[in-house]
């Protein structure tokens, strides 16, 4: 509890831009955050206040993290399921819960639990050794992709393999830690790839948001459309509703991504996050209620904000550390540039120093002409990167 | 400078809720904040993590905060214009500067700077006594309105008298501080209460925001409107034009408010404030870019952002602690009816504990639909406030 105002204090593990985003209305709300991050350089304890220094594998961290707190929720998946277990035992609230979290820290987890609510995903096998390959190479097709099922994220941990032989090659080459099994799963044919999110309170209510078109490059988000252009309305509406019985079926709470493939054969099951996603960064500039509001409602159990969109159309591209960084400018000084171009575009850093391949930040355009607001935020992107310099 | 990324740093001084509104477009921007407060508790001080402690009165402590700042501004006005020549002269960046910040401080100074402009202000006296009350009176008429030039806010200060008597009284029983004096200003018979503001940059760059309509209550901004309803595009403009002008004649840098009366014989400026102001709280829900954004991009020389608004009609009402706060729940269980009632509703707190009269936070509303607007906010506010309870 704030000792001021009496308003709720909510813990939030991990230290990244999920976290330092969710800063901004915490404190519209007048909700107290208080971090666990291992430093005070990390780009969300750069603007938090009130941190607990420490690792989120440290059972006495998460500990002293939800003291005082009404409860604790994370900015990534990587909590060790019995850790978050004790804290439940202890009678701390965590949302979204241990029960329901194992589903995102776990693929095999997530697609057993999928399939058993009837709802679509790609073709796939487990538990199987290099010597099954063959035969999983014979029920999926080749290629096929495959993954390890726990530790993975921004397409680490994810392989489409050739043949057997690559397989074979990537399985034998990788060191599984932290439990994690391998899965294979059927290379979909998809011709878009869409992200359902939705918003679910532990009184179960629950708020959809607009279904937007992700492009991935190497397996990182690199730009979101809100909405989806030429979606049909029944598939927007298949797609939000398969958010909402995934997050009813897996007990959900706080925000929920759901990754899927637009193929051929109907809409599939990609991935899952239980947390803001970077497919919902749009939100901020481009929402009524932003996905960071939203979780923050949504793990308080409060009534929910209005999803939906302020314009026509929102365009958010990331902003990532480009392969040769030598010689670049601090990506503020690209600042002058950018704004003085566009005085319309969302500049969104996250406070970290520039590596090749780091998520940095991400540019929002929103506008009611969409082949503007992809130029635009295209270009505000690439100058922040460093890729272009007219 | 931000150690990990080379952003720049900016000194905020005063920890009220401008300062705390300010935090968000630095996270986002990737600026630092230093803020310069005189405790944790204070609304800014508990979302910003990098706090000098002291006062804003103390030479010393002023030069603290700007240690590592590329330039510092500020939340209110009540810093002594010695110190702020003291720091220009010590090589500190100060926006806006001690030249165009004592408008600002002191009113006698600014309506002559406003004359001298030749713009337009109400017919007004200094430099008189309690005997001098009689002429004063005959050239502005009764009721005039007595104001000390230095140190009042939200209403204080200011006393709106009906007669010689009434305005002998006032003056003999205030104690002028500060190096105040006494000024006298017709009391103007507006039609209603504009603001404009404009964001100005060091090199010269300005942008203007909407017109809005103000309405006070005892002296303390109540509701806006954005923009303001039934104005003529012409009016506007000059509205608009009045404020450009001011900025340049007094070579404001960073967000400047002008409070106008719109009235028979035209516009006249009523107050300026050279800082984020309460009629530009909207632009956070309601605008491209927010007048805290605005006002960092203009303190830093960057690029202004775009002013415009993003929907039809904001409406902003403020919430202020209710004369009887006996009995009542904490401000934020509140939150349960107004978010139930209203989805789309944005809640703004500033982390203040209840006190009678004190702004506690606003509430904005956005929708196409001006008696919507004005509807759902004044009922959110009023439940916040605890004035209605259904």
């Amino acid at each position: 509890m704030n000792p001021v105002t009496g308003a709720p204090r909510v813990g939030l593990v991990g230290g990244g831009q999920l976290a330092r985003m969710t800063a901004a209305p915490a404190a519209a709300l007048g909700v107290d955050l208080r971090l666990l991050a291992t430093d005070r350089g990390e780009s969300a304890a750069q603007v938090i206040p009130d941190v607990v220094f420490g690792s989120h594998t440290d059972l006495a961290a998460l500990t002293a993290l939800a003291e005082g707190c009404s409860v604790i929720t994370f900015d990534h998946e990587h909590v060790p399921p019995a850790h978050l277990r004790a804290l439940e035992t202890a009678g701390i609230g965590v949302q979204p819960s241990s029960a329901a979290l194992v589903h995102a820290q776990d693929k095999i987890t997530m697609r057993e639990a999928i399939e058993a609510a009837g709802l679509p995903t790609p073709a796939w096998r487990h538990d199987f050794t290099v010597d099954d390959l063959r035969g999983v190479g014979d029920a999926l097709g080749w290629p096929l992709v495959l993954k390890v099922s726990r530790g993975g994220y921004d397409g680490r941990g994810v392989w489409v393999v050739e043949d057997e032989a690559r397989a074979r090659t990537v399985m034998e080459s990788t060191e599984l830690v932290h439990g994690a099994a391998w899965l294979a799963e059927e290379l979909v044919p998809f011709t878009r790839e869409l992200a359902a999110q939705v918003a679910r309170s532990p009184s179960g209510q629950a708020v959809a948001y607009p279904v937007v078109r992700t492009v991935q490059v190497d397996g990182m988000c690199s730009e979101v459309v809100a909405p989806c252009p030429d979606l049909p309305e029944a598939k927007a509406l298949e797609a939000q509703q398969i958010a909402l019985r995934v997050a009813e079926a897996l007990g959900v709470t706080g925000m929920l991504a759901v990754e899927l493939f637009d193929a051929p054969q109907g809409l599939l099951i990609n991935e899952l996050a239980m947390r803001p996603h970077n497919s919902g960064h749009w939100t901020i500039d481009g929402a009524v209620t932003s996905q960071f509001e939203n979780h923050l409602r949504a793990v308080l159990d409060l009534p929910l904000g209005d999803p939906r969109s302020t314009a026509q159309w929102s365009v958010m591209v990331n902003v990532v550390g480009p392969r040769d960084i030598e010689g670049l400018p601090p990506l503020t000084d690209a600042f002058r540039h950018v704004m003085a171009r566009d005085p319309g575009v969302h500049v969104h850093l996250y406070g970290k120093s520039l590596r090749p391949g780091r998520k940095l930040g991400h540019v929002t355009v929103v506008s009611d002409d969409l082949a503007d607001a992809l130029t635009r935020a295209h270009h505000a992107a690439d100058y922040l990167m460093g890729v272009i310099n007219e």
